[in-house]
């Protein structure tokens, strides 16, 4: 006969910690607990196979159910000595769901079941307090009205309200036992308008409410949090049922109820943390009424059960091998563990736990790397708010949480002044509508950046995670006035130089000068799990850095090289932009030239600057990739004046920046498209690239590897033509110098093309790097900039799983590089794979990288640790 | 031993027409024209063998070579009775390449070799023409000089010049023999200035011109030529070297030189068509000094020459199986054939031969259908300029040939004024920098459309294909004044008002009025082709149609239904857009519902239009497609008009129009995207095409079988959601009507993602229909409005062999179409497929369709025809 019923009682449970896919894990975690030993509310699940017999057979149980829960009862009523439905001694259970994950879109708690007309007195009698049995019973009907009956929640409230109207009270604790018991009389009458009868029958109770646990595993709300937590249809059987015999800790002094971590959840620290309240169920510390105790109190209070649970944690603990949450209530004495589960716990206490369990001996070092999520770590690395002083924080709008850390300053609407006021000595955020290159000066100089358009992977979200700044961006409900200098969210107007503070890990905008706090970084517990997630690991780790102030940081963080070096940033720089102008704007070959030869003793610097930092590590350098419309002024101003400089007509200028325009820039004439048009552009760069090599190795002794890295190729003779041309000019110049240098030329794989002929690109590239921002815009045809616009919907609507542009799509854009890998290998069997996107740092995506099997991943600077341990975690979770 | 050399003369040939791979296509006729028992001048042909040999060992012959070439020479001294290097009888060669494709880039033909000092006076002895002679012997200098030892051809123009100054005349004519002999002199003079000797010997001549010919093989021209033409490297083996006796037309009365087609190959008539010189070499015909007489007047002057002539003419053409362009010489009575090719035609002429030819037995349907190329038949439809006024038109500027076929017109500027200019009865050509939308209306009264801006694929383009009106777009020579009314190019301003005359199908500007003549259509020849064609294509071929005149045009063709009605095109409507506008500008779903409302009876009548003229054929019809903003106005005067329309502000409309801009919109929020986001909008488009259907059924009889598109779907969850609320709609339809109507709903495959996740998709989607358009712009990243700036240097720098917007990429894009076949199949075996982007009239693509095995193309109305045929092509090409 099929087993559906897993009693648990006294030190013996029929089920264990190991069947959460039929018991659910709280059920599974009850059981556990009694075979432990430790003290929990006898009680039984009902597996979650009968909820899955339950849709599979037009809601019908099994014949064999009934009997067994019978069956389970009656052992309940031996177990306690009480029995259910009786009035004078009432066994009252509660029932709850219970999957094998945890699921909280599902129904709700019922309580106090059993309770009726007559029951209720026996309860009264039984803890000497009319009050708290009227109470209870009272809210037994009104969530079994709601939760199994469907009758109105706001239903129940309203009658309620009226009993305190009438007794002119405004406290549900003013109301007495004779008032509850009007209420208990005005709830049966709803019961009645919605033509419904309140069960007196315990048995009765017992099963609908059954049936609603069951049924609400299909409830719109269930099934939504399955969608969005990615938990398919079958995946799991269905929802356990857990029915446990009431404990209460209001029944006098010597009861109580308390929540408690075996080790503190905020810093990490290996001593017990919790709450407590004398005489009082768990409903009453949530509520918040009255003030909980801290644990210790306990130990003066009732040192033996203060023992009892201490023994208690030390035995969870070594048991699960985790920092456990636990719920307890003590009754008349004598102490019930009612719940216990893996506690949740900030980034240091994740990190410190993790470490201080391997040195104790309680997990080993690949369990510890797994136990933290490696955003996490990320926290670790910027700044954040003062606790107390953002809990106060006014709040006045929310944008995307684009680069993570807490930033408060002076609100500045343009680049300009945010440089000039920084200078002053003046911490400073930049608001803009958007941003773009023109204001990396300003972004630089800012505390952090705000925009009210962009998503992110915009301009300023990009550029902002580059520089480990915080940003928010895409916030829409913030309206930026620029010519008036000032900005409006839901009704407040913020004007030029008043202060404001941007969380960039929640999205938030706040009112004020916040208190910030800077974090150790990268030593001690944090240092000690990068150490063992390095040992791990298979995937490389890079960074993306354009400036020697980035490749710095990715050094610190441990990047292994740098994998994509953006060159164009180093165009915007204020001595160089408005030679890059020139060269944009020349009308002839030679002026274009003019332009480049006073570039190129710049960017060589530049080169010699990160390649000296990198000493000797790999640096992948992308060709000039933007639009060149990117690079040119498009403000009245700015125009004259380089009009001017230029010595040509505004009306020219003007001509050529209007000619330069694109429909959609995005697909338009940028990338190694440039370099096709302006092969002297490639030219001067692979001159800057490789004299930077020649003259290190030559006057420093470093020998540097350079890989040059052409953007935006679809096509094999697209890198046929370049490569030729980068060949011959590195050739040259290795002759000119007699110095020999080891060199690599590859390609971005961005282009959807690229991916599927990547057989016969590998015939010319040395390596490909996964260029997966424009890879997923072009894969799915979505514009990045624009995608905030029905991206939104889209996810709220569950068509979309996650953001693709933040955690790599597998399916689509995965299928790319996985094509691209096979295509590739039988080609150039040593070519290298690396990912460049933001993908590069985000730990699913990373994951994916490893399951593909690529040789790197690059990530911005402060994504390096996250990547370090994500990468571990591939490796130990697929080998 | 190998053999290199084929000998013919006198009826009998080593070599014969099969053996172009080794002969060239020169040498193979020659050979074969000899078996045949034709008269041609006895020679040999160098195999192209030799010239595989000479490049793959150093430029160096295989050692039997000269022998083979010194007994061929011998050979031919003995047939032609004189002696090479004789100076009393001397033999005189032509020397010329020819590969197995004509390759107009290689090197030009020496003639005359043989001729030196001695040899000179013997051949002005044998012609009686010292001043012959003396030209002949300069001209060879010339060509000898220029092609083999690279000695610039302008220098001995100089040097012909100087003689002629001297004495004071301005033609060459005007020179005697004396003077040709000064002429000869001073050519001598210019060889030893470049260091380079005359060789005397014609032995040394002969092997100098055949290492000539064979090193032209690998010249920048001849690289290109292949490269351009996709002639791959080791495709062909080289060139062959064909040595020819010479004979000379011009040795009196009874000689002469002429070129001949054996029908005329301008409007295909059976009837030899040719010129004739008499006493004249085949370069004074070229040369076009004297003005040759047509083939009859030979009949008169040597009628048995005229009929053996005419004899060769039948018996090539039996032979051939085709109509033939031949070169011949009459020296001194006798009749030589130079040359036999295959004659190039006019569309009308290769239609009515091929139709002629399988009637007289020459050939079957099958090679009909083959023998014409399908562009050719598209030329057939629409009008052409006059052949004359054409000649003499004065070309002002040359932009893309966007839609074919002749118009002239008075210029206007602007859509409205082109509207009313045409109310009135003028005939109007529309010049724009580009159009958008709002310029339907005038596009539709233009008689033909001209942009500065935009490539093939650009909004002009695909508008005017689809009303089946010349365009020319990005004609960038162009600069258009709005302000001033006016254009101007290449220094010529025209206002307007002003007349011109625009050539779709060369993408020629030219001043003025020109007669246009309006072509027969689908009658007679052309009917017989496309019918033959029917029965053996194995695609479909479709058409895509908005309005009933397009679906009316697409039914004439031959059309077997609507492979795509863009929705869109509808709301343009005078009528419509100012509701269109309303709903987009909604503030509330009440707003938009209310417009949506209205839209509804106006979209039911127009499918009802379109299923009326399709009676019963399938009917695609795809959901609204392109960015809201693309509907709203962004003029001021039209801002101000519809702010006053929809009683709002005009800043809230502009804030509205701005909110809507975005920075890429082709890969914004458009397509199935915004019936996610606004699910009302596909609930009306589905009410107003099932309403339809139903009253058609009901009130006609008519069954529509509606296949409903969703476009740029990437992510199976679109499918679903709006598959769902259309099935929905379309269900609740049918009861309340109690009608049962079959429908498809299907989606474009357009986005990448589409086709990488075909497998999961084809699980909802009915049919696929390609839209290569989007398809190509996202497979390349290329934005088809932007890459006008870049496409052009791909092509000249060889880096695309064909524009991607024209010419399917097969490699890429067409990868994508087998990758969605090859994964939809297995999921719905019976999907329908067929592509709708503008590939579906290109023959190219459609062959790769036919070869990846779509269901049916669809294409604009007037490319119906050419797909009817270039589908059986490939259908007996590929079986």
């Amino acid at each position: 006969m099929a087993k559906y019923v897993y009693f648990f009682a006294n030190g013996k449970a029929d089920g264990n910690a190991k069947m959460k896919n039929i018991l659910g894990g709280k059920g599974a975690n009850l059981a556990e607990m009694t075979n432990l030993g430790i003290p929990v509310p006898p009680g039984f699940t009902i597996s979650a196979e009968v909820c899955d017999y339950y849709y599979k057979h037009e809601k019908t149980y099994p014949d064999e159910l009934k009997a067994q829960v019978e069956e389970a009862m009656k052992k309940l009523e031996e177990t306690t000595g009480k029995k259910f439905g009786d009035p004078s001694n009432p066994l009252l259970v509660s029932v709850r769901s219970g999957a094998a994950v945890s699921m909280p879109g599902m129904m709700d708690t019922i309580l106090n079941l059993g309770l009726n007309d007559e029951t209720v007195k026996g309860l009264a009698d039984a803890t000497n307090n009319e009050r708290f049995a009227y109470d209870a019973y009272r809210r037994f009907m009104q969530m079994f009205g709601d939760v199994v009956l469907k009758i109105p929640h706001e239903e129940f409230e309203k009658r309620l309200q009226k009993v305190k109207d009438e007794k002119g009270v405004k406290l549900d604790t003013e109301l007495d036992a004779e008032d509850l018991k009007k209420v208990v009389e005005s709830y049966k009458e709803l019961y009645k308008e919605y033509g419904k009868e309140f069960p007196q029958d315990p048995e009765k109770q017992l099963w609908l409410a059954i049936d609603a646990v069951f049924g609400s595993w299909m409830n719109e709300r269930a099934i939504k949090y399955r969608q969005i937590h990615g938990i398919k249809e079958g995946e799991l059987l269905g929802t356990a049922v857990n029915i446990v015999a009431m404990v209460f800790g209001n029944m006098g002094e010597d009861s109580g109820t308390g929540v408690a971590f075996t080790r503190n959840p905020s810093t990490g620290e290996k001593k017990y943390y919790g709450e407590f309240l004398p005489n009082a169920q768990g409903e009453d510390v949530v509520a918040g009424i009255r003030t909980p105790l801290p644990l210790d109190e306990l130990k003066n209070r009732m040192p033996e059960v203060y023992n009892q649970l201490v023994e208690i944690f030390e035995k969870l603990e070594k048991h699960y091998r985790d920092m456990q949450d636990v719920e307890f209530t003590i009754e008349r004495g004598k102490l019930y563990l009612l719940q216990t589960r893996t506690g949740k716990r900030t980034a240091q206490a994740a990190v410190k736990i993790a470490v201080d369990m391997v040195e104790e001996g309680l997990i080993d070092e690949k369990e510890a790397i797994l136990r933290i999520q490696p955003e996490q770590i990320e926290q670790l690395l910027h700044p954040t708010f003062d606790t107390e002083e953002r809990k106060n924080a006014k709040v006045i709008a929310k944008g995307l949480a684009a680069s993570p850390g807490a930033a408060t300053g002076k609100v500045v609407f343009d680049a300009k002044t945010a440089e000039e006021w920084a200078e002053k000595g003046e911490k400073v955020i930049l608001v803009r509508p958007e941003t773009s290159p023109e204001d990396v000066g300003g972004m630089n100089s800012a505390q952090g950046i705000l925009t009210s358009r962009g998503g992110m992977t915009s301009h300023a979200a990009v550029v902002a995670r580059g520089m480990g700044k915080p940003c928010i961006v895409g916030c829409e409900e913030m309206e930026v006035d620029e010519e008036n200098k000032q900005f409006k969210a839901n009704g407040v107007v913020v004007k030029e130089g008043e202060w404001i503070s941007i969380d960039g890990s929640t999205g938030e905008v706040m009112l004020g000068q916040l208190k910030t706090v800077v974090p150790e970084g990268l030593v001690g517990y944090v240092g000690k799990i990068l150490e063992w997630a390095d040992k791990f690991r298979k995937l490389g780790v890079r960074a993306n850095a354009d400036i020697p102030r980035d490749a710095e940081a990715a050094r610190r963080f441990g990047a292994e090289g740098i994998g994509l070096c953006r060159t164009e940033h180093m165009f915007f720089e204020a001595d160089r932009i408005p030679i890059v102008r020139r060269m944009i704007v020349a009308k002839t070959k030679e002026q274009r030239q003019e332009a480049l030869d006073k570039l190129l003793p710049m960017q060589k610097e530049d080169f010699k600057g990160l390649f000296r930092i990198m000493k000797g590590l790999p640096v992948t350098i992308r060709l000039l990739d933007p639009p060149l419309h990117e690079f040119l002024p498009h403000e009245e101003e700015a125009i004259e004046q380089l009009a001017k400089d230029m010595g040509i007509s505004v009306e020219e200028l003007k001509e050529t920046v209007e000619s330069l325009k694109e429909f959609n820039p995005m697909l338009g004439h940028r990338g190694c498209r440039l370099a096709i048009t302006y092969p002297e552009i490639a030219v001067m760069q692979t001159e800057a690239i490789i004299l930077a090599a020649i003259e290190l190795k030559k006057e420093e002794g470093i020998e540097v590897i350079p890989e040059i890295m052409l953007p935006l190729v679809g096509h094999i003779n697209e890198m046929k033509y370049l490569k030729n041309i980068i060949v011959e000019t590195v050739e040259k110049l290795m002759k000119e110098h007699g110095v020999e240098l080891k060199y690599l030329v590859g390609t971005m794989i961005e282009v959807p093309r690229a991916a599927l002929t990547a057989d016969q690109i590998a015939e010319e590239a040395e390596f490909f790097s996964f260029g997966t921002n424009d890879l997923t815009q072009m894969t799915f045809g979505f514009s990045r900039d624009d995608a905030g616009k029905f991206l939104k919907d889209y996810l709220d609507k569950n068509i979309l799983p996650d953001d693709p542009f933040k955690k790599l799509d597998r399916e689509g854009v995965g299928q790319l590089l996985k094509i691209a890998k096979e295509k590739a290998l039988p080609v150039r069997p040593d070519i290298k794979l690396g990912i460049c996107g933001e993908h590069g740092g985000e730990p699913s995506s990373i994951e994916f990288c490893h399951m593909v099997g690529l040789n790197y991943v690059s990530c911005s600077p402060f994504r390096v640790p996250v990547a370090r341990l994500a990468a571990a975690q591939a490796a130990i979770k697929h080998g």
